[in-house]
């Protein structure tokens, strides 16, 4: 089993018009409502790839449950731990291919459900192969959180976070940290343009051990005790840079619980993230651009 | 008791921004949820009256839990008929004193399930000194809904609806129809300037018992078997015109319940207007605004 950590999950609503009416009363032709937050995305993409997967997280109010009942409707088991706050919305109004965002602010989370969360971890690990630990802090937690949970799993951790979460999270020792271009350039504080340059901004992630970049359309760097590698991704890349990120952790967990090595894990992930970029909705994949990308993707070892 | 029968309930949420950068994520500073939809408003205005009210009407889904919580958490008394869809949002963006609006579409009732809804109507109606029908009809029931409903009450009913639900909603001799001008307008087909045409319109909505029509700035107007009344509002009257005709129907409903006069009856429901388009929130208001506006309204009778 693969734990998903997801301690600031959302309910994405997502609003299709023709034309926006600023400053009027607007009916949009369709409505979705998904469960939202990076952590969600890759229990997605996990369940999508037939793994055994469970989802912890902290989710409350209406619309904690309202994440809970659609995670439920796509067959992905969760036990999130109960808050007294209320669970975020995102609210995206899509006219005309142009989409504007609506990000409300995630609940405030209190140290005795933080403490409860933590029984609750600690008893689903103790049935695991690996866990992700994916997102933003809800407000409330330190930023030192990440770091305590890696350090209290006792199996494989990637951590797919950023800012001081990273740092600290990467100093803890998990599997794999898996940044982007722009989380490690705001980590280093430098502009990260040539592979040497990522290749070395990812050694400096002190404690993990491995750095895996997602680097859009260039694919990704892998920085390991072992070696770096380079995966280039067929160019149909393109599109949903974030749900891509979300597939690329999900696989390299994947990798992990199913004992890859790490060129044969580089591949799945590359492939997995296009597949997923391919696709309109974050955390969805078509089975047959997945097959497609994983022939297509090229593997080899740099430096 | 009143019964408040709100067919087509919503969550309204509501984001503050400062300026909305479209095409962009925003972060709202503040984030609002509370039951909306006109007979919600109608129940929250009655029960801040200190009325006994029971809400009923058709919710489900996760929105429909959402919109039944929030109504708890006021401590409005509201017994929905479960549905299967979902029930609508609307989401509201407000950027600097200007508001866009996004409305879902209502769910689809089945037959089977107003059926049902007819039967906890019934048995709520055995306890009721007076009925309050209001908003627009969810897809699946057809216009003669009202008047059938109506037809079953037993007691003084009070409709706010428009279009063909409202013509053959009056048709079916409830106590009260309410009407803004606007509607009247787009049931009789002609422009209502002066008074006088507003009560020639109203003199040819049959069946009701009476017709009082909200006019904004203006006032109230009704058109009775007694005779016609002008009530006029204090010039503080302004803003949030939903509300205020909502607060009215509330205010004419429990006139029904307290057996208030005529005169009576209409300077309530003025002030109540009144005092609710000073409020910024649709459905509440001040006490004190309240009284103020009592003293404030002239009534009259005309013709």
């Amino acid at each position: 089993m693969i734990v998903v950590v997801c301690l600031n999950p959302a309910l994405d609503v997502t609003h299709q018009l023709d034309t926006v009416g600023w400053g009027r009363v607007n009916r949009p032709r369709a409505v979705h409502a998904r469960p939202g937050g990076k952590g969600l995305n890759v229990a997605r993409t996990l369940h999508a790839l037939g793994a055994d997967v469970l989802v912890l997280g902290l989710a409350g109010g209406i619309t904690g449950a309202g994440v809970e009942a659609s995670l439920r409707e796509l067959g992905v088991p969760a036990a999130f731990t109960p808050l007294t706050g209320e669970t975020r919305r995102t609210f995206s109004v899509v006219d005309n291919g142009r989409v504007t965002a609506f990000h409300e602010p995630g609940p405030e989370v209190g140290a005795p459900e933080f403490a409860e969360f933590r029984v609750d971890y600690e008893k689903a690990l103790a049935g695991a192969e690996a866990v992700v630990l994916s997102g933003s802090l809800p407000p409330g937690l330190p930023a030192g959180t990440y770091a305590t949970l890696i350090q209290a799993a006792g199996v494989p951790a990637v951590l797919d976070t950023h800012g001081e979460a990273l740092r600290r999270g990467a100093a803890a020792q998990p599997a794999i940290v898996k940044p982007n271009r722009a989380e490690l350039e705001a980590l280093t504080g430098r502009s990260l343009t040539t592979q040497e340059e990522v290749t070395a901004a990812a050694g400096e992630l002190r404690g993990a051990r491995a750095v895996v970049v997602t680097l859009g359309l260039e694919g990704l760097l892998a920085a390991t005790g072992d070696g770096c590698w380079q995966a280039r991704v067929p160019a149909v890349m393109a599109g949903n840079a974030t749900g891509a990120g979300d597939a690329v952790a999900a696989a390299l967990a994947h990798g992990i619980a199913l004992g890859r090595p790490w060129d044969e894990q580089l591949r799945h992930a590359a492939a997995l993230g296009a597949a997923t970029a391919a696709a309109s909705v974050a955390g969805e994949f078509r089975q047959q651009d997945y097959l497609d990308a994983l022939r297509a993707v090229a593997v080899e070892e740099v430096r």
